[in-house]
């Protein structure tokens, strides 16, 4: 099977609560909630709102990242929910923050990023080289 | 023509110094130029230095967001690139990046984010709506 280092879910959420995706405070607990959720370490994270409207954020994990851009007057949020390792789905997170910004619509790609063969090597090498 | 909010470059680095890669502030100066180099404003940031290596970080731009992930043990580096609006151009942070990390080869999407016929909004709408 090919191997990569990680998994990276672009994803379109449509049809949103607009009052949700205009609180910056509640995005941030809800994304930060489904970092957890999902079972990834959270390292750092920034969020923004804008003026007049939109907030935008991202949370550093161990195991990459999650970023978060919304339009509240169209009821739209573009997500990027990337993790690598095999102990962190971020699957769990997706739907877990469809559920939160009562999203209607979705769509997502999953994406592998860091192919093995093609960064050139081995099938057998760790998602982080070990330093013992 | 389709319209669509944003432009996000889903890009992989290859074959880049390794030393670089695990420099988190040679990495926050380089992503933070090449934010500027595309006309993008900057918003907040983020980065981090793991150990035993590899470097993570974020900048939210008022046009949504720069993002990296490093393997330095194996010269890769896992780089997204997203911009909304007219005036900024993703490719010339990508071009500035793969010079400033040393990358020998990469691979990139273009993934447009937020097709307005998708979100159900008038082709003529702006990508952000202004309030006067």
């Amino acid at each position: 099977m090919a191997k990569f280092l990680g998994r990276h879910l672009i994803a379109e959420l449509y049809d949103c609560d607009e009052e949700i995706l205009n609180n910056v405070t509640e995005i941030e607990y809800q994304m930060t909630k489904a970092a957890i959720e999902c079972g990834a370490t959270i390292v750092t994270s920034t969020f923004h709102r804008f003026l007049p409207h939109g907030v935008s954020g991202a949370i550093i994990i161990s195991e990459s990242h999650l970023a978060i851009h919304t339009w509240p007057e169209y009821k739209y949020a573009s997500l990027d929910i990337y993790t690598c390792g095999d102990s962190v789905d971020p699957w769990v997170a997706f739907n877990y923050l469809k559920d939160a910004f009562k999203s209607g619509r979705q769509e997502v790609i999953e994406n592998k990023r860091g192919m093995f063969e093609t960064i050139g090597v081995p099938n057998d090498s760790l998602h982080k080289v070990e330093v013992k």
